[in-house]
C-alpha cells in the first residue's frame, strides 16, 4: 500500500497536490485576465486573488517553516495575499482587493508554479519527522484550496451577474427533467451523536476544527423533505405575496426585503413578465423542476414558515445524512473538463425512500446559529484563525452545492453564511417536527 | 381568596394595572420635558415615548377590541407610538423618535390617565367571558411594561452619558464593601429540561412564548463561576494587552474594538489616568469591587478567552439557576422610592455555596444564540410578533439586572441584544467544562 | 442727540440691546421645552440652543475680555455654545445637539438673565475707551442674534414638519389677495458700484465682512422680473414635467431630484390630489398666488431655465435693489405680537413700476456664487471666522424673508447656503440679458 | 492650401482623427488588461472605459445620424460607455465600471478599428453639406478625447498609488534642476475682455462652449506669481504647521483635513523621515525644485492664506496670460515616445519677466467658481451637456499639465473640479493685489 512508509505518504502528497493545484488553473482558464481582476463587492474576490492566496497559504503555513533557506517569492505578496491572518501580520484591505491590477494573472501564475516546485521539492526530500509535521497542513491546504474553488465560481458568478452584456463562464444546462413528488422521510430523536469521527492527524479521514469533537445531542423525533424545494415552488410562494407579507418574515429579513426590493432569488430577474435566471452557462428562463438557489437564510425561513414548516437543525440535518450512508459525498461527479461541466444545481431522479440531492446541488441553510461544540479548542497559532473566530453572527448550511469540487463534502461539513448572504449556492430542504 | 371569583380576578388585575402603572411614572418623575424628547441613538427611545408607547400597547391589543364604542384618544398615536407591529399598519420611524416634541411629556400623561380610566371601567364591568378572554393580554401588557421600565433607564442613561454637564438622573450608590474571591460550583450534565413550566392562561406563572415549550437537552458536566467577572478583573485583561489582542476575540468583535476604538466597558472614561465611569448616580470613581457592566458580548468572549474559561450556555444557566431555588427572583428589593435607590450592580456578598449575584445585577451574556426552543410557536396575530421574529442575530443574556423591576426576573426568561450591544447592563459570568 | 456723549451712547447700546434680546424671548415663549429641545437634522439646531449660543456670543466676545473679574456663567457652556469658532476652542459636535437635554429651557433662560444682567452692568459703567473697544462688538452681536432669531423660526418649521400631528407655531396666515402679471423692469449695464458703503466703526451704518469692500463691477444691461415666481407659477412648471426633465437641470441638481425623489417645493405634500404646503401656522392648501418657497437653487436654477430666462447676478441684483431708494428695507413691518404675525411670504401687491417683495418675503437665489469681494479681508482674532472660512461652496441670496427681523434687511446683505438647501425661506425673482 | 476644399478639408479631418486616435492606443500601451481594467475609486474610470467611451462618442454623435445605414457596433455599448449624456438614455452606473470586465481591453481595440474605419469611410465620401455639417462635432470629438486622454493617464496614476508594489506606468523624470527664486509680475486693470474670440465653426480656432461668449470684465490692478509654488516651499508650510492651523483654511477645506487625515500633498508619503511622491514614474524622494502638485483647492487657499497672498481669478489669469502672447500653448512639447517622455511637472527655468510654468505644468486652482460666463448658452441636444449641466460646485483651474496632449492648452481653456479634488495634476500661482 503506498502511503505505508514515509516515500510513499510523501509520494502520495504530492500527487495529491497536483491534482488539487492543476483543478484551481482549469477552474480559471476561461476567464480572461480583465475577468480574473474585477472585485463586484466586498465579499467576493478576485479570480487571481484566489489563485495567489491560495498560494500564499501554502508559502506561508508550509515553506516558511520548513523550507532549508526560504525566501518569499515576493515580499510584498504576504501582504496582499493573507485573507485574515491576523497573526501574519497587517495585510491588504478586503474591499480593496479589485484594485490590484498587478500581478497580474499571469503574474500569479508564475507564483503558482515557483511555490509547485518548491512544494515538490520539499515533498520529495523531506524527512520522516518533518513530514509527520507537516503532512496536516499540507492536507489542510488542499482542502482550503477547495473551498476557494468553490468560491471562486461563485464569485466570477456575482462578477458576470452585473455585466449587460450577459457573459457566460463555461460549460452548459443539464437536460432538463421531469419534475418529482416532495416525499418526507421520518427520523426517530433521542440521544444521538454529531460531529466528525476524528481528524486526520488522529489516523481519521480529514475534517476541519469546526467539525469537532464528536458530542451527544438531544432529538424530538423529526421529518425531513426527501428533496430540495424547487423554483415552482418558489414561484408559488412569490405568486402567494410571500416577499411582501410580513407575518412571514423575521424582522432583520424584512428590513432586507424593503431596503433592497427583494421580490425573488438573487439572479433572477423579469424579462416582459417571464423569470430568467443569471447562470454560469448565460442567462436562461427559470426552469420550474430545478432546486431554488441563491436564497439567503431569510428567504429559506419565510418560504417555510408560509409552507407551514420549519428548517431544519444542524443536528438534525447531520443524523439523518449521517444515517443514509457513507459520510464521504459521491454525488458531485465532477469531470475534467471544465467546458462541458453543468456548474449548476440539477434536479432532483426520481423518489427513492433516501434524501435525495444531500450533496451536489445546493449548501441548505439550517435553523442553526454557527456556534462552536460543546468542547470545541481552536488549533493553536495563525492557524488556529482558519474558523473558530468567526463564530458570531452567521448560520450554518450543511451539504454542498454544484459547484463543491470532488471530495469536498461530508455530512459532518459546517459551512456558515450571514443569514443575508444570496451570492453562494444556496436552498432550501424543509422540516418538520416528528409524531404530527 | 380574591383571585377565585371573577370579580375578584378583575379586582386583582386592576391593582396590579395600578401598581406597574405608577410604577413607571415614578421612574419618569426625576427627568424634565427636555430630558424625556432626547432620542441620543436609534438603539435608545424618549422617556415619554416609552410612557406612550405601553400606554398604546393596553389602548391597542385590550381597549380596541374590548370596549364599548371604543374610540382612540388620538388617532394619529397609533402610527407614533407603535414600536414595530406590522400588523398594526404603519409607523414613524424608530430612529426619528427624538424629533417628535409633541404630543409633550404633560400631553402624554394625560394619554396615560385616560386610557387608565377606560381600563379601570373595562376591568370593572367585565363579565367572565370577556375576563377570560382578555387577562392573558392584560397581564402580557404589566410584562411588556416592566420590560419598557428598564429599558427606559437604560435609554436615559445612553442620553445622559452624551452631555458634558455629567448629569445625575436620580439615587445613590451603594455603600463600598470589600472584594470577595471567585468560586467555581460543579453541575452535572444528563439529559436535563428547561424552558417555563407552563404560561399563565393554564395556570401556571406568567411567560413570555420565547420560554416555551420546556423541552429536553442534553449536557455534559459543567462549571460555573459563583460571582460575575469585577471591574478590578476587567482592569487586569486591560492592563494584560485585553483591547490590543487580536486572537483574544471573535472576528466581527476585533472589528468592531477597531472601528470604534473601544479599550475599556462602555461608560468608562480615563481622566488624568484615573478610570471614571458614568452612572445613574453621576461619574464615579471605577469601583474594583462591583461587577463590571455594559460590556458587549464580543468582549464577555474575549474576557473568557483570555481568562481561559468561556461563557454559559443558555441551558447550562438556566439548569443551574432552576437548581437554586424559585424560579421567582427575590434578590431585587426595589424600594418605592426612585430618589434613594441605588440604579447599579451592586458588589457581590460573601461566598455562600450558590450562585451570587444570579437576577439584580447583570444581565449576563451566554454563548446561545437566539433562536426558538424546539417546537416553538409563536401567538397568533399581531401578540405573535412579540418576540418570533427577533429569533436572528441576536445573543441569548439570563438573569436580570440593577433596573430590572421587581418580580420581573425569572430562571427561565430569555433577553437577547446584538452581540454589539453594550448600552444595555451587561455583565458576565463565567464558565467552564466540567471533569478536568 | 442722546448719542452723541458716551454716555449717550451707551445708553442707546443698552437699549438696543434689551430689544433685540426680547424678541428673542418672545419668538420662543410659544414653543414647549419639548419644541426647544429638538434638532431634526443636522442644519436645524434646537431653539434653546439658539437661545443660548447668541447669549455666549456676548459673554465671549464682550464680557471675557472687558468685565471686571469675569468668571463664565458656567465653564461647560463654552464648550456647548460655541458654533464654530476655532480659535474659541473645541466645542460640542453640532449634529449632536439635540441630545443635550440640560441646560434645559429654563436654565437656559437663567443663563440668558445673568448675561443681560451683567452686560448692563458693564455698559452702564463703561469709560470712553472701552467703549470705543466694545461698541462694534455689541452691535454684531445684535446682528448675530438677529440672524439667529430668523435661524430659530426655519429651524423650528422643520422641526414641526416632521410632526405627524401637524403642528402649528403661532400667528396666522394673511387675508387672501388677487394674483397680478408679472412685469419686467430693465436696468442699464456699466460700470458700478456694489457693496456696504462703510462698516459701523467708520461712520456708516452697520454691515457684515463679507459686504466689503465695496468696488466696481461692469454689467452688461440687464431685466428683472418686478415680483417672485408664485406657487401658481410653480405648478405650471410641475405640470409641465418639470421635476422630470433631465434637460432643464444642473448636474448636481438633477442627482438631488433622483436620490431624494423631489417632485415639489419642500414642504409640499399631495394629499387627495390637493397640494397641501406645511407653514407655521399649519399645513394649509397651496394659494397660488403667494410667492413660492422652500425651493432649492438647483431648482430656482431649473425653473429659469424652463422659462427661459435665468437667475440674477448678486451684482445685478444690488445694483437694482440700490437705484430703487433707501438701502434699509422697511418692508417687514413686523409687529410686536407673535401670535397675531403672519410668518410666511406674503402675495405681491399691485404692480408699480418697482421691484416689488424685496425684502420681506422669501431670500432670492442668486447665479452667483458665495466668494470674497476683491480686496476682502476678515477681520482679526476669532471674530474673523464670522463669514470669511465659509466663502467656498455655497450660493449667495437677497433681500430678506417673512422671518428676517425688522431693521436686518439691506441691499448689499449678502446671505448664502448650499445650492441644495431647502429649508429656510427661499424664492425665485427671475433676470434676463437687456436688450433682446 | 489643403483645407480650402471640401475633400482637402474631409482629408485634413481624417488625418488629424488618426492622429488623435492613434495618441491615445500609444497612452494605453504600457498597461496591462488587468491595469485596464480597474477603477479605483468613483472619479476614476478604467483605461478600457477611456477607449471605448470616446470611441463611442464618435459613434453616437456623427455616425448614428450620419453614416448611410447605420448599425451600432454592439448595441449594449450605448450603454456601457454613455458618460452623462441624459438626452441618450439610460447608463452604466459610474461607480461600477469597474466591474465590467467585458468587453477587455482587446475588445476595445477591435471596437475603436471598427468605428475608425467608418469614420474615414464617412470622411472619404462625405458632401459639402453634410461636411459642413459634422466638421464641429468631429473636431468637438478630437477634442474630448484629448480631454480623456488626460484624464486616463491621472487615473491610471491613482490605480498605480493603491498597489504597495509601487507599479511604474512608463517614462522617465526629468534631470534635476537648480531652483529659481520667484518674482512678481504687475498687471494693470480696468475694463478688459475674456472668453475666446470665437468658435471653430464661425472661423475662429476651436473652443468649448463654456469659453464663450467674449465678454466684458472690470478689474482692479493685480499681480502674479511668475511661476509655481514649489515642493520646497510647501515643506514650509507644512513645517510651519499648515495642516494643523485651523485660522488658515476654509471652512469646509478645514473638515477635510480632519476627517481625511490630509499633512501633505496626495500622493506624498513620509518613509523613515523622508517625504516620497508616488508619479507615473514611480516612487522618488520629493525633489524641493518641482513644482507641487495633487493639491486641493482647499490646501492652495489656505497656501496663499499662509503666504499673505491669494489665488488668481480666472479672469485676472486669462488677461496675464493673454497678454503674454499666442493662445495656443506651446511649451508642453510632448514627443511620440511614450516610455521615454516625462510624465510629471518640471522644475520652472530661470526666470525671464514672463509667466513661468502656464501650461504644461500643472493646473492652477483660481479663486472663480465654475459659473456660465454672462450670456452663455448651451449648444442645443445631447451635446449641450457638455459642459453647461457641470457650471455649479466646481472652481475653475487654468493652464494644462504635464499630462495635457499637445495643442489642446490655450489661455481661455476653463478647467473645473470640485473644491476638494486631488487627483488631477493641480498646482498653485499665487496672485495678490496691485499697488500694494
Ligand atoms: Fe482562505
Ligand atoms: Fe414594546
Ligand atoms: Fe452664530
Ligand atoms: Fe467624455
Amino acid at each position: 500500500e503506498p502511503t505505508s512508509t514515509p516515500a510513499g505518504e510523501a509520494h502520495d502528497l504530492v500527487s495529491r497536490y497536483r491534482e488539487v493545484r492543476a483543478w484551481t488553473e482549469r477552474l480559471a482558464a476561461p476567464l480572461s485576465p480583465e475577468d480574473q481582476t474585477v472585485q463586484s463587492m466586498p465579499d467576493v474576490s478576485p479570480t487571481k486573488w484566489h489563485r495567489a492566496h491560495v498560494t500564499w497559504f501554502f508559502e506561508t503555513f508550509v515553506l516558511a517553516e520548513n523550507e532549508p533557506g526560504f525566501s518569499a517569492f515576493q515580499e510584498q505578496y504576504w501582504f496582499l495575499f493573507n485573507s485574515y491572518y491576523e497573526a501574519i501580520g497587517p495585510r491588504y484591505s478586503r474591499p480593496m482587493r479589485g484594485v490590484i491590477s498587478r500581478p497580474g494573472a499571469h503574474d500569479v501564475g508564475r507564483y503558482r508554479s515557483n511555490v509547485d516546485d518548491r512544494m515538490s521539492d520539499l515533498l520529495d526530500r523531506v524527512d520522516e519527522g518533518t513530514l509527520a509535521k507537516i503532512a496536516a497542513t499540507v492536507e489542510l491546504g488542499f482542502h482550503h484550496e477547495q473551498q476557494h474553488q468553490e468560491l471562486l465560481l461563485m464569485d466570477i458568478k456575482h462578477v458576470l451577474s452585473l455585466n449587460p452584456l450577459r457573459p457566460v463562464y463555461a460549460g452548459s444546462p443539464a437536460a432538463a427533467t421531469p419534475a418529482t413528488p416532495l416525499s418526507w422521510l421520518d427520523f426517530d430523536g433521542g440521544l444521538v451523536e454529531i460531529g466528525h469521527e476524528g481528524s486526520a492527524d488522529r489516523g481519521g479521514s480529514f475534517c476541519f476544527d469546526n467539525e469537532l469533537p464528536r458530542h451527544q445531542q438531544w432529538l424530538a423525533s423529526y421529518r425531513l423533505a426527501d428533496r430540495l424545494v424547487t423554483n415552482g415552488e418558489w414561484m408559488e410562494f412569490i405568486a402567494d405575496g410571500g416577499y411582501r407579507r410580513a407575518e412571514l418574515w423575521l424582522s432583520d429579513g424584512w428590513g432586507r426585503v424593503n431596503d433592497e426590493g427583494w421580490c425573488a432569488p438573487f439572479y433572477w430577474s423579469q424579462i416582459d413578465g417571464v423569470w430568467f435566471e443569471h447562470t454560469l452557462h448565460g442567462t436562461w428562463p427559470v426552469d420550474p423542476t430545478l432546486p431554488v438557489c441563491h436564497v439567503s437564510h431569510y428567504e429559506a425561513d419565510a418560504y417555510a414558515t408560509w409552507a407551514g414548516k420549519r428548517l431544519p437543525t444542524e443536528a438534525e440535518w447531520e443524523h439523518a445524512a449521517a444515517l443514509q450512508g457513507p459520510q464521504e459525498a459521491t454525488s458531485p461527479p465532477r469531470g475534467s473538463d471544465v467546458s462541458t461541466e453543468t456548474w449548476h444545481p440539477r434536479a432532483a431522479g426520481p423518489a427513492d425512500g433516501t434524501l435525495r440531492q444531500l450533496f451536489g446541488d445546493c449548501w441548505e441553510w439550517t435553523s442553526s446559529a454557527y456556534l462552536p461544540y460543546p468542547g470545541f479548542r481552536p488549533a493553536p497559532g495563525a492557524i488556529g484563525e482558519y474558523n473558530g473566530k468567526f463564530m458570531s453572527g452567521q448560520m450554518v448550511l450543511r451539504g454542498g452545492c454544484a459547484l463543491t469540487p470532488p471530495g469536498h463534502a461530508r455530512a459532518s461539513y459546517r459551512n456558515f453564511f450571514p443569514a443575508g448572504a444570496r451570492w453562494p449556492v444556496t436552498g432550501v430542504r424543509l422540516a418538520d417536527d416528528g409524531g404530527r
